[in-house]
């Protein structure tokens, strides 16, 4: 098969592209530009100030169609003097390719596009090849994937399934395949009692001791022991506050926030039916108010190990001869989106710098990536 | 017996005196003057910025010595605009004297000099009458009646028991002598973890659920129902701090205040022994470090019931007609200075206005609260 596209060098070409959320940065604009030359239809679904590129090889409708997801916006530099390099340089040293994004996952982009554009010319298959890509994986999330998706909805575009091409790998290429997430919520929670002088509590009514109970209470509440594809879901009370600078006064509220990661036992919905229940209960043993604020990052999902999963696992193994641990590990990414729409699965490179000073990536893990993806769509075409 | 001294005008007169802590303002030079013109040996004894006066009627070392303790200086006047009158005026409405430090406690003050000059020239007694007047009670206290005492020790003077004239009545003049106070101390608490990320616990060690459980059980612990002088010792978290922003971040601190008012059943010694056993079984069961910083405020004291709380209730009863309860509630004062040197106890105006807006003290109670320290001399010389 004649190799056209070198994904290091389009991954750089990426980094140069400064596309920090929200911005484009002309990162979308290159990909597009290539995807047409070798005969993809593209159309920019761009929504809210945020830019989203679909393209497709083949026809709208196949009964064959798969797809690649991924994102070209990045993070912040942050403290630009921190950095050895210009993190839009894409310098190379030592076999690494530096920049922001060369690792989460201008790598990632680079290879499934230049995998699928060699892919198509070399052997036409009979079905469709889509890239989605977004610029906006970073930020809110609300118009990139998203959005995409209900475009493709309204306009009968369609993915058999899906591969979503972020870092999966926590230290070696190849270990793990990613096939859902935990859920995620983050709950606020405020008790109120009534404010008096600390040397007469009874005319008081402390809400500190009442937050100690509840915090106890939940944080040595075990949700479960895990499931088939999932750990044992978490909870963590990540602060309490009150901020009574006085020593002589019971104050009137304190707050504290606690984050749940969630498996496929629970659903926001359950969980926050548990939470109101405890608050409920301490505030009547304590004679407090309790309010709950949930925010839902998002539910727990899983496309369980099946045909999806098992060729991913074939063309790593086959590159790499690593047997990948298909895993729901980790942080939150648009699989959560797309798997409303297919059967998602995630796999790519080893994620140890992202979001970090100095991201950077190793040259041939890049180019190994593009086989992988390769190998998944002669797998799936053949 | 001859009045020579008006004491609700000399209240006026050293409310003019603007002595916010440490300035003197003039008032305890008025005093001085009065008090030398009627024969008392006066000496100012001022310390590092502050200052304090002793006055002595009668010979230095007689055996029978009856002491008043007061203050001088005022806390500052808050928002100037929020008062109604000059703060520094001394104006009369309504049978009320308005100004900062009417109540607390120039009238107290005023109250026993008028008494005093007006006894010792009236019917001068086999003895000595000492004032003893600080300007620095409502601020650090190390220089004030402290430091006076000190003076006294080592010049040879004694009070052989002493009356702080302190506001002490809740509600209605004649109703309250305080005989003590509960101690008070601060414990700042800090417990240390691991910090980590919120979706990975086991990797983190969360301090917030080992702080939520030592504030639980210092909470629910009883520390005692009271003594015969007592109420029950109180303990109230008042604060508890972690300041962490980020939902996805358990935090590597966690902190908390608690206040303790405790009786004579406890010494600071012994309640700091138990907050440390408390600390360490904590500590222990959720592998954290606890630091605990105890600030103690006060031990406890008593004057229990005798001679003087009984001499005192006496003179209250034949000017009032009530018969005041001895009690040990409240905040500090300088009582737990004058314990160490005599018995003590305190008797005083109704203290309703301390420390407000619009401080202000009835005209008539100045004159009453006159009536019930000559009756106490009286008693005391006969």
């Amino acid at each position: 098969m004649p190799q056209t596209i070198d994904p290091a060098e389009l991954t750089a070409r990426l980094i140069r592209c400064a596309s920090v959320t929200p911005e484009e940065g002309g990162a979308l604009v290159l990909l597009q530009e290539m995807l047409e030359q070798a005969g993809f239809d593209c159309t920019r679904v761009d929504r809210g100030g945020v830019s989203n590129l679909f393209a497709r090889w083949g026809d709208k409708g196949a009964a064959k169609s798969f797809g690649f997801n991924g994102h070209t916006d990045v993070v912040p530099v942050g403290n630009r003097d921190d950095w050895s390099v210009d993190p839009f340089g894409a310098e190379e040293k030592d076999g690494q390719l530096y920049g922001r994004g060369a690792c989460d996952m201008k790598s990632g982009v680079a290879a499934f596009v230049a995998a699928a554009i060699d892919f198509v010319q070399a052997t036409p298959p009979e079905g469709a090849v889509i890239l989605t890509i977004t610029g906006d994986e970073e930020g809110p999330g609300i118009d990139g994937t998203a959005a995409l998706l209900d475009w493709m909805d309204e306009t009968g575009e369609r993915m058999e399934m899906c591969l979503v091409g972020e870092p999966t790998c926590p230290e070696t290429f190849g270990e793990m395949i990613k096939i859902g997430r935990r859920g995620s919520l983050n709950a606020f929670v405020t008790v109120t009692g009534v404010q008096g002088h600390a040397a007469y509590p009874h005319r008081a009514n402390n809400p500190i001791p009442a937050m100690a109970r509840l915090v106890d209470r939940l944080s040595t509440h075990g949700l479960d022991t895990g499931t088939d594809h999932f750990d044992a879901s978490t909870l963590a009370v990540v602060s309490m506050d009150t901020g009574n600078p006085a020593t002589n006064v019971i104050p009137r509220q304190t707050r504290a926030t606690l984050n749940i990661r969630f498996n496929d036992l629970h659903s926001a919905e359950s969980l926050k039916e548990w939470l109101w229940a405890e608050a409920q209960w301490v505030a009547e043993e304590f004679e407090v108010e309790i309010d709950l604020d949930v925010k839902v990052s998002g539910e727990a999902f899983v496309t369980p190990p099946g045909e999806l999963s098992a060729m991913v696992a074939r063309a790593v193994e086959a590159e790499t001869g690593l047997s990948p641990v298909l895993s729901t590990t980790g942080g939150t990414s648009d699989a959560r989106f797309v798997k409303t729409h297919c059967p998602v699965v995630e796999f790519g490179l080893v994620g140890q710098t992202m979001h970090q000073v100095d991201e950077r990536v190793e040259i041939a893990q890049i180019h190994r990536l593009k086989s992988v993806y390769t190998r998944i769509l002669e797998s799936y075409f053949t």
